[in-house]
């Protein structure tokens, strides 16, 4: 399945990039496909590795802050793998030309 | 933690209050503390619990559909219990007066 | 339409009652059908009208706050009205029984 | 500010890449600054002409569609132009590597 994800730490002032790269730097390290968007970050995989994965991103910004919210969106679809490069290829086939990426 | 999620079924129609029924029958069932509106549950647990009782609603769910979205939305935050309860009644307390719930 | 709002500041401690105390302020004043959760507030209307709610809510935090992250889930569905009221009791004919909200 | 959004028809089967493609086309020839990823699009822009163009691609959906649901996150922050090119930017300077995008 397809997750996004996305962690933002409350009551540590309005720059939050050192927690973000900390985040990113497990994800990167775990194998799992992923893509980072400037709103958060794509994983492909069975449900116990993502949800391990989330969780393991999430404490480690809970390790440092008082409050997190994480938000998290699952796009499950059956007998579909590479979702996430073939999902965008689909649509720019359909619309027979490249969009910004 | 606070965990808001809502599953939406893929390619079953748009009536999904069969699909809706069947989840909101594990929440009850669980015994965890729960909530439910009209877009969503929030339930109240600790991670393991919390995400044991989401997937077991995201397998119900995509044992008779092709595909399904579903959201999760975590307010997790330091040293505070019954925030189901608490976190709208401190807004009524600041607004002394009471809310539509 | 059923939108389901909720907005976050961020960078200004971790307790950020006091802002969403002002937002449900403005939410129960605009007269629209309106629920609030532990983790948002669910509105019923039409486009503009929500929006346009939406957005003052928006600008009241920003007007105090650094950065904001707002969180927006539109569920439309054509000839269905009072779907603030319907949808969950849709669910307990269904179940036969009453849900905790 | 930074918004991302994401449209799924619902009843109108578990293939949605038609619908996807309209939107996309819409998005495109905006002319505001987007990114696609596996599971939304990214744009940068004032309130206004990110909403109208929201709004443009729900009621494309919504033209052929039963059902939709729309889900929408703001980052706004206060002048930070350019952040759908810099806020990875900055993330992959701390890490002094690039992530997968």
């Amino acid at each position: 399945m397809l997750v996004e994800f996305s962690i933002v730490p409350v009551g540590v002032g309005s720059s939050i990039g050192d927690y973000l790269a900390e985040v990113l730097d497990i994800v990167d390290r775990s194998g799992l496909p992923y893509k980072v968007n400037p709103m958060g970050t794509v994983v492909e995989g069975e449900w116990k590795e993502v949800f391990s994965l989330i969780e393991k991103c999430h404490q480690a910004v809970m390790s440092k802050a008082e409050r997190a919210i994480t938000t998290i969106t699952i796009d499950d679809r059956k007998g579909k793998p590479n979702r996430i490069e073939e999902k965008v290829a689909s649509i720019e086939k359909r619309l027979k030309r490249n969009l910004k990426k």
